[in-house]
């Protein structure tokens, strides 16, 4: 029997909130689906009813007042993602006392009095779930909630804000000054226009607090841990950091120690060039994760931005209809959404060629002939010059091709009276 | 008010068996906070009693007959690591078929008989968990059923098969032949004497089959993927690769097409240097995702090996109790286990230390002085010969000490005559 539809409300239609709706909507079939559930938007709440936006509001239930959210019995489920601390923490606090579920990404709310407000949720038997809180897309808080249950958490180091990422990343790969790289975050939307919060350290560290509270099941107060931003780096620092081998990231880093205490704190820090962080470049954040148990995990994706902290809103959305249906998210949903299999001679890609020819004019070109036969293009060519043998290796990389294509091509060249041995041919993988 | 304890049984206790095993008694208390129950292993069925062993059997309910299994009622959930396919497909239908709840880690099970056994489940209200089954402790099952939730996956492609990762990364970095690679590779147990589901790119299939099913909702048939093993690469291929800037891996590809058709097929591939993926060297593995919603995620860790896949095992164990216990691990669970955040005075690590000094005799040897005053070691010093200022940057790195001697030294040094504006302090960490 289908359930009745999920109503929700979205407290906040700025960028994320926007997302969360135009997402919602774009994927409504899919999520149906896998949930059991339809969700449906019910009713918003936003600051200014006449600004201009490029995701068009609900015509439905639209008002700037919270308490329209709160008071709505019909809605279950409130997406608080109008930020700041004091009228967040109000919103929430009501909600959950009306025993509604609440998905927030709210770093800096849940960092200060995320305490006080799961002990609201906890008298309320009401919950609240946080995914976009930390590190946008990637699913951080349930991989260490959930997945890694087992292990003791034994350390986190993180690159948690992309802001302060993109800028020590254009000051170490253009050589950019440290304001000019301000600059072009904030032309390219990266950076606010009053990027503070940003690059003082105390967006990371909010998450680096969710996340420490989290792992150690104790709430680390803000005034306990020690936090630097990125403003004193300068450029004669990323180069000095070069020279040593190393790059500077901006690590939010949470260690168990064995005298029973947590290490929490932001900073500046340089980071080998070979470490798997170094190569975390741009808006993007990872997080390594070392537990006990797993031993060492990374996790990466897009930091911030509309669509991937959407797509954690939406994920807690459906943890909450799964907690209430059991049936939901979490079992192997089999529906036909998407279609067959595609059969293997359809599909495409770059080709890594090869033959092992007898050394000879006019190998090159028989097998030339047979890939221009099959509609192949040649992008590259190794011939080595040198070689003691009577045959040959001839490396050839090829454009995008089908593989039936490919594969009859390659049968055709194996049988040329010039090649000896059967050809080799791998995928060249722009993934 | 206390549960009662969830009473489990394990089908198998070679290597991974004994890991959850051993990894359950060991982290005990921890999972009893987070889950609200506390899990014991009621109940162990293994082939041989007599086998000699690292990690030893309980004392009490060990036997060879898995119906003892099957039959005791107070077992609640089973865990089948036995391998194979026809014992463990007539275990674990008989498991669902008396309500119990089965996590397994078997990826052949699945990808062969997958759709007949969640068949069963939903017939009985059971339950099938399989974390452990892909990619061993990094959690991408979940991540691709719960946090992904809201996307269309659009792409996936993943160094799944560390037996092969490990070959190629050898092969590749200290320029051996495959049967040498292997050779070492079975010498350190990365590979099995009979490696041939390995390389092959079998096993890598099998994992494959159960992410995209689970991605695109429909069983994809064992028999419509294409699957090419590593056997036939050559040394020649890896320096022809790399001349052409790629490195080799045994990719597993699965994409969806807007033709509605979804491709699976397991290769070795061509992967550019500087792409994320070259980057995962041994036996690590790596899958990265791409969701229409969330943009590109990378999921990153051990991909094999008893602790990190009994994480897994785990993690599903949890999932199970949460199911149920609707307060379980969903929820932020406060407890002192860990102790208090530590002081940040007292956190160790290297530094990186610039001072701007007026440019005479002397200067650095004041700098040391101090240093060594606060016990910290130099471990390097660049100091620029050319400059046309009449102060000059020096750049030291430091070794381990505590923070706060450190700052200590720093004010220090900030106060001597010679230095000219605050010294920049950085960590440099080794995470």
């Amino acid at each position: 029997m289908p359930q009745s539809p999920l109503k929700i409300g979205l407290a906040g239609f700025g960028n994320v909130g926007a997302g969360v709706y135009k997402n919602l909507e774009k994927n409504r079939d899919i999520l149906r689906e896998r949930t059991g559930r339809d969700i449906i938007v019910h009713r918003v709440v936003v600051r200014d009813l006449k600004k201009k936006r490029a995701v068009s509001l609900p015509l439905e239930n639209v008002s700037t007042d919270l308490s329209d959210l709160i008071e709505d019995d019909e809605v279950e489920l409130v997406v608080e993602l109008i930020g700041g601390i004091d009228r967040a923490f109000d919103f929430v606090k009501a909600s959950l006392e009306k025993g509604k579920t609440v998905v927030t990404g709210n770093k800096a709310l849940l960092a200060e009095r995320g305490r006080e407000l799961f002990e609201v949720a906890k008298e309320n038997q009401s919950h609240i779930y946080y995914e976009a809180a930390v590190a946008g897309g990637i699913p951080i808080i349930k991989t260490v909630q959930e997945s890694l249950i087992g292990n003791h958490i034994q350390s986190v180091a993180g690159i948690i804000n992309g802001t302060c990422n993109y800028i020590l990343t254009r000051m170490s790969e253009a050589g950019l000054e440290y304001e000019a790289a301000l600059d072009e975050a904030q032309k390219l939307g990266y950076a606010e226009a009053d990027p503070t919060l940003d690059v003082n350290g105390w967006d990371a560290a909010h998450k680096a607090i969710i996340l420490a509270s989290l792992s150690y099941g104790c709430w680390v107060p803000c005034d306990q841990i020690y936090v630097d931003g990125i403003e004193k780096v300068t450029k004669p620092d990323i180069d000095f950091a070069d020279d040593l081998g190393y790059t500077i990231k901006l690590l939010a880093i949470i260690k168990l120690h064995e005298n029973r205490g947590i290490e929490v704190r932001v900073q500046p820090s340089l980071v080998a060039k070979d470490h798997i962080l170094a190569s975390v470049r741009g808006v993007f954040n990872a997080i390594l994760v070392t537990g006990d148990v797993v031993g060492e995990t990374l996790f990466y994706g897009s930091g911030a931005g509309q669509d991937p902290t959407s797509s954690s809103v939406i994920g807690d959305i459906a943890d909450a209809v799964a907690r209430e249906n059991q049936q939901g998210a979490m079992g192997f949903v089999t529906h036909d959404l998407y279609g067959k299999p595609l059969k293997v001679e359809e599909s495409i890609s770059k080709y890594y060629l090869r033959v092992q020819v007898v050394d000879k004019p006019g190998s090159l070109a028989q097998i030339a002939t047979i890939l221009g036969d099959h509609g192949i293009g040649i992008l590259s060519v190794i011939q080595p010059e040198d070689h003691e043998e009577e045959t040959a290796p001839v490396a050839l990389t090829l454009h995008f091709a089908p593989f039936g294509k490919m594969l009859a091509a390659k049968a055709q060249i194996a049988k040329l009276d010039c090649v000896r041995e059967e050809p080799i041919l791998m995928r060249v993988e722009a993934v």
